[in-house]
């Protein structure tokens, strides 16, 4: 018998076959054989006793949803998605997002039923333990084996679904030839009321419909209760009138408790759909439970009696624990066989693709791999061709964006409506769009179009970066663009990056209070700080275009970290007898050594602002006799990551020798390297970028005689200055040491 | 004549009467004589030539937007607003927020047609110029004159305008009675295409739709272009369908760049919907210009020679450059008159009513001149009656949200469906609900419910409190709650009450890897880092009850500044005989000073991590004989308001003697104050509380060899520790030094 599951994408008319009808819309799909309600009943008894098990084993996690999802779990792991249990990573496999990832039990007992290796009885049961090695960790992690994207923090794993769902299309459009299908998987996205609550999740949905990515499809587990109540305390809107309105095709399943049928209709209708899919299932959170249907059983065990009492109203015994029947692990006992057939049948297509167009393949199997066309190199600018008149950052990123952009297929370049702005629009772009879009401005495209109109949807736009990023780890590299200051409104979905190693590069324009007249609200005060301390992130203030060069460089070697680039929006002096790209992928370098063979104080300059720190170490020189030293200071982490010799002959930390940073920034973070800062303590001002520099004291004028101040001050005192005198010489923050 | 605005609510039978059908849906509202339409061309030609002069004046600025909104501004400030030009602050004002705020030009300019005070013809002309005292910012801040809520950064607006809307209905249903009216204005704003797509404006307007806001009216300035084109390159919903589901009632204007008379009605009409109001109104962005209706428009200038093109083709004087007519001012001449018979009104009112219920008059008047009532003191607990048995501090915070809750009618408590994990729901609590609604749990309220359930919103429960804190800055206090990991979520909205000195007090549970089983997406490292460099914002992470106490102190006191409180979620061991609140208002305090009258070490204890600080200071005397003292550091912003002595007292900073910090976040900004951390410099994981510690490092045992370790480094060199040589002792980030 040919695996049951290829019927979807093509019935054979000479199996039996049974239609059921999707309750409310009637409309009927042939080609899959199902078994009896009866058995159904019975597997999914088995399955939400288990779970109530687990959660009692411990006395907490999340019971509720995983016990009201069991008839979708029947529908989707048994009858509809494609998938090879024994080599989750098998490339064309249909991917899965668990959006609502508190109910992960429910995904690790699937993966248990239908034999993923890692997921044994005892893993199962190290939910909530002490369990180092546990692949059952509390939300679904994207290290473990048969999880694509980690979730948790609501909203983002639907955004996420939204970017695996593009990236098929994107592949399959660049990639497919008739007859030659290597990519054609669905994305199911499994979401809860509050993935429908939270912005993320909309913005996403909105671009879902807007792109028609009709190989999603969003399962809505609609058991109308969260943690504080029913889901009415907070939302009453008609959420099926909402998702057609954003353009998808909605179905209802009103029986998601037990009608596994109903559920796999509306799951095999999606696949022919014109639109992204949106079902809502009604079902009962906690079902079987005396307290189903209410928030109390949310996120919380039963208790021991009440677990007793499910069993019981199953028919099972209630003395029996973590009991799985060998009828129920029967049930499943095809779905191996399956995947293997669709691993086979996928490996078959490529050996004759790779017949048909060797070319093709072979940068198709690169991108398998996940690896990058050695010419990306040739993207960056050489050092003798870069610009030597003063060029604002954001231009000299723009020609290394456009050079990969245009030239790499694995780079898709997106941005939240700031084309103008941050110099992405590379030379004959085409738009990622559907293809039957007709806008009034012309601006049409096609789903292998690599450049991404997101809107004015940042957080949507990073999250949905993320999914591009983890469909298979290096087939894609996302690039997105934005204001810096927006890169707060999508620090959530950076986050989640940064925790799952995905790569990408994000183009943070506008990075200073230099914007200029657009004013405080605009000019990102704090958001650097916040970068340089989240973990695995590389948060990288180039100062000039060679820079730039090395930022891009370090984003590119970076194949399991987010990285951001910060750039301006003003035109900034080239440096190009001191800027280095060796020197920015190290995060610090020194740029320009005292005059002499001695110094008596080294300046920090970084970004936009190194201007004032190269003029500053001229005026101490000319006017006080000083000898500054200046270092340029890109990256924070990566200084961190170089030798303890490195580092001190970068810092070159002497007694009587201050270092100071000028940072139009708040100084956190700084007094590891610097004991002092010229910075920033308040948010910025409407002025144009000259004035507002002057206005907030950053003029080599005004910088020039504090150095000198606090080089005297050192000098005086005879000795280096001691943790907790750390001086803020644009403000009055200064606390004093003894000694 | 009675003034023309108070027909709006109560139409008066005798005047003259027009009745203008708002296209598209045929509804006729009675009551408002208007000018003539050639009139009305006369006052928008004159308008739209104004803002092309403005933009080229600097070569820059917004002009599309504003030039496109012309007839929507005569209808809102000529005939519909209810607000005092000459008081901009009169309480029973009509709020407006202009959502877009890179329009502002729009809003200036009407403002000086109007007669507001400030906002003379010189003022205007500073937009985008080096004018320090500008009251014209390249965004409107709510510093300024009749600026309700600075805006700007994308969706925020939206957001306010429903918090001000809700400000409204529940200060109505608190004080108003029958005949005596003391607050019922509307809240109008105006939104742009991307105020509908970004997450936070689409959370909010589901609230608004929830809540049934029919105080709240949205009009759309629907022209269809943003930055990147024309808007169907990212959106092509049906928005009036998505609005309808959202619980708005919607109504068409097809041509809002002339028909004055259509806006009016259709604006007119929304003061008697049931439910908030959505009006679509399509304009055409730089409408006059021959560039009109494209991108090119959207953020320049049109050019000399296209600023006098516009003025031909209104027939204007093209070498005549910022120039009012006399009769456009006539136009708008009685506007003051009538906004000083709303001003008498008002006081009238409010006369009458304090002799009706002086009690209530005289809480209604403390509000309003932005004043708690002094018990709220009566709310913070006695130190005496603080716990001795472990306890979480989300529960010690508990105790005075719910006082607070229940007693100050100024406390708003709200949650992100989080009731029963941030301990913020109080007895009797009523929830903020439309009266009309019906839960399925039985969660029902009205709109003088003081409780609020966000739903899974955390982004717009900030933005919203932002707009319930301006709504007249003391007469509300709004609490929020959630999970600091989603303070991510919210932090541009919290970013923006920062900006705006917007009080409130956002309550952070789960705030450290001690969550435990929900794992590293639950757990927020590099949050606290963003918090603690935002300038005006008090981040304060209590160790026990009685800072705790401190903490709310120090937030309420905070009237100009959002205040986050970090709490745990895990039992807390209780300091009585150390912990002060007093010392938690300055920041950071001596804990318990080193056995003796010398010290080897200061150890520095945060939150939920001092209780292995001071484990480790016993361990260091008991094993090693190392004196160490201990301070507590709940807030690095107030410590740094402290004196100097203060600040030496606390920190002892003596060479020979380093100071650790022990916090389970990265140490990002610790440098000022300490020589070396015991930190996290990854991603947590998903352990039960006490494992993830211990997995992580943070135990007296793991912690106090490293101390000692470093202690022993410090005394063998002889020499204090200098910058650059800040050590992690959970990593292997040192780098040295050389003296």
């Amino acid at each position: 018998m040919a695996p049951a599951l290829e019927l979807l994408e093509k019935p054979i008319e000479n199996l039996p076959v049974k239609t059921f009808s999707a309750n409310g819309n009637g409309a009927a799909v042939a080609g899959l054989k199902l078994e009896s309600p009866e058995r159904h009943q019975r597997v999914m008894n088995v399955f939400r006793a288990f779970i109530a098990d687990l959660c009692q084993q411990y006395g907490e996690g999340h019971a509720g949803s995983p016990m009201g999802m069991a008839a979708i779990g029947i529908a989707l792991y048994k009858y509809v998605m494609k998938y090879s249990p024994r080599n989750c990573n098998y490339f064309n496999r249909d991917r899965f997002v668990l959006s609502n990832g508190h109910a992960c039990l429910w995904q690790y007992l699937f993966m248990h039923l239908v034999g993923v290796n890692s997921m044994t009885l005892e893993q199962l049961k190290s939910y909530h333990s002490a369990r180092i090695d546990s692949v059952c960790p509390g939300h679904p992690e994207i290290e473990n084996e048969g999880i694509e994207v980690t979730t948790g923090p609501l909203g983002q794993g639907l955004a996420n679904a939204v970017g695996l769902a593009m990236a098929t299309k994107n592949l399959a459009a660049t990639y497919n030839k008739p007859g030659y299908e290597l990519v054609n998987n669905m994305t199911w996205c499994m979401v809860g009321d509050a993935c429908l609550q939270e912005g993320v999740g909309l913005e996403a949905l909105s671009l879902a419909g807007h792109w028609k990515l009709n190989n999603l499809c969003v399962i809505f587990d609609n058991n109308s209760v969260t943690c504080d109540g029913t889901a009415d305390v907070a939302n009453t809107e008609d959420v099926n009138m909402k998702m057609r309105a954003t353009g998808f095709n909605v179905v209802d399943v009103y029986n998601g408790d037990s009608d596994v049928a109903a559920v796999v209709n509306s799951l095999v209708a999606a696949r022919s759909s014109d639109k992204p899919t949106f079902i809502n299932i009604r079902t009962t959170i906690g079902f079987g439970s005396a307290i189903a249907g209410t928030a109390d059983v949310h996120g919380a065990a039963l208790g021991v009696d009440e677990v007793a009492n499910v069993k019981r109203s199953f028919g099972l015994d209630p003395n029996q624990h973590f009991h799985i029947p060998q009828d129920v692990y029967d049930f499943f006992a095809d779905i191996p066989g399956r995947g293997k057939a669709h691993e086979v049948g996928w490996q078959v297509a490529l050996e004759r693709y790779r017949e048909r167009d060797p070319a093709l393949a072979a940068e198709f199997t690169l991108r398998v791999a996940g690896k990058l066309p050695e010419d990306w190199t040739k993207c960056i600018p050489r050092k003798e061709d870069q610009p030597i008149a003063p060029t604002a950052s954001r231009k000299s990123a723009g020609v290394v964006t456009n050079a990969l952009g245009e030239r790499i297929n694995s780079f898709l370049v997106g941005t939240a409506d700031l084309t103008p702005s941050c110099n992405v629009a590379y030379k004959n772009k085409v738009d990622f769009q559907s293809p039957g879009l007709r806008t009034a401005c012309g601006l049409n495209g096609n789903y292998s179009g690599r450049y991404i109109h997101y809107g004015i949807r940042e957080h949507a736009m990073c999250a949905i970066t993320n999914g591009l990023a983890a469909f298979n780890k290096g087939t894609f590299i996302p690039m997105t663009s934005t204001y810096f200051v927006f890169h707060l409104y999508a620090a959530a979905a950076v986050r989640m990056a940064a925790l799952q190693g995905l790569q990408q590069i994000h183009i943070a324009t506008h990075d200073s209070i230099g914007v200029g007249e657009n004013g405080p609200t605009h000019q990102p005060i704090a958001v650097a700080a916040l970068y340089r301390a989240l973990p695995n992130t590389l948060y990288i203030r180039p100062c000039d275009a060679e820079e730039v060069a090395g930022s891009y460089i370090a984003a590119i070697q970076a194949t399991e970290t987010p990285t951001i680039i910060s750039l301006s929006r003003q035109s900034l002096t080239q440096y190009p007898q001191y800027s280095s790209r060796e020197g920015t992928l190290k995060g610090a370098y020194v740029f320009n050594e005292a005059e002499g063979d001695d110094f008596d104080v080294t300046l920090i300059g970084v970004g936009s602002e190194m201007c004032f720190t190269m003029q500053t170490r001229g005026l101490l020189l000319r006017d006080y006799g000083i000898r500054a030293r200046v270092v340029s200071f890109p990256c924070t982490r990566l200084f961190e990551q170089q030798s303890r010799e490195y580092k001190q002959s970068v810092l070159k930390p002497r007694a009587g020798k201050p270092t100071v940073v000028i940072e139009a920034f708040p100084s956190n973070g700084w007094e590891r390297y610097a004991d002092a800062s010229v910075s920033m303590n308040s948010f910025g001002k409407s002025l144009p970028s000259k004035e507002i520099y002057e206005h907030f004291g950053f003029t080599p004028e005004k910088i020039a005689p504090k150095v000198k101040d606090l080089v005297e001050d050192v000098r005086r005192d005879g000795i280096g200055i001691l943790r907790g005198d750390f001086r803020d010489l644009n403000g009055c923050l200064r606390i004093g040491f003894e000694h």
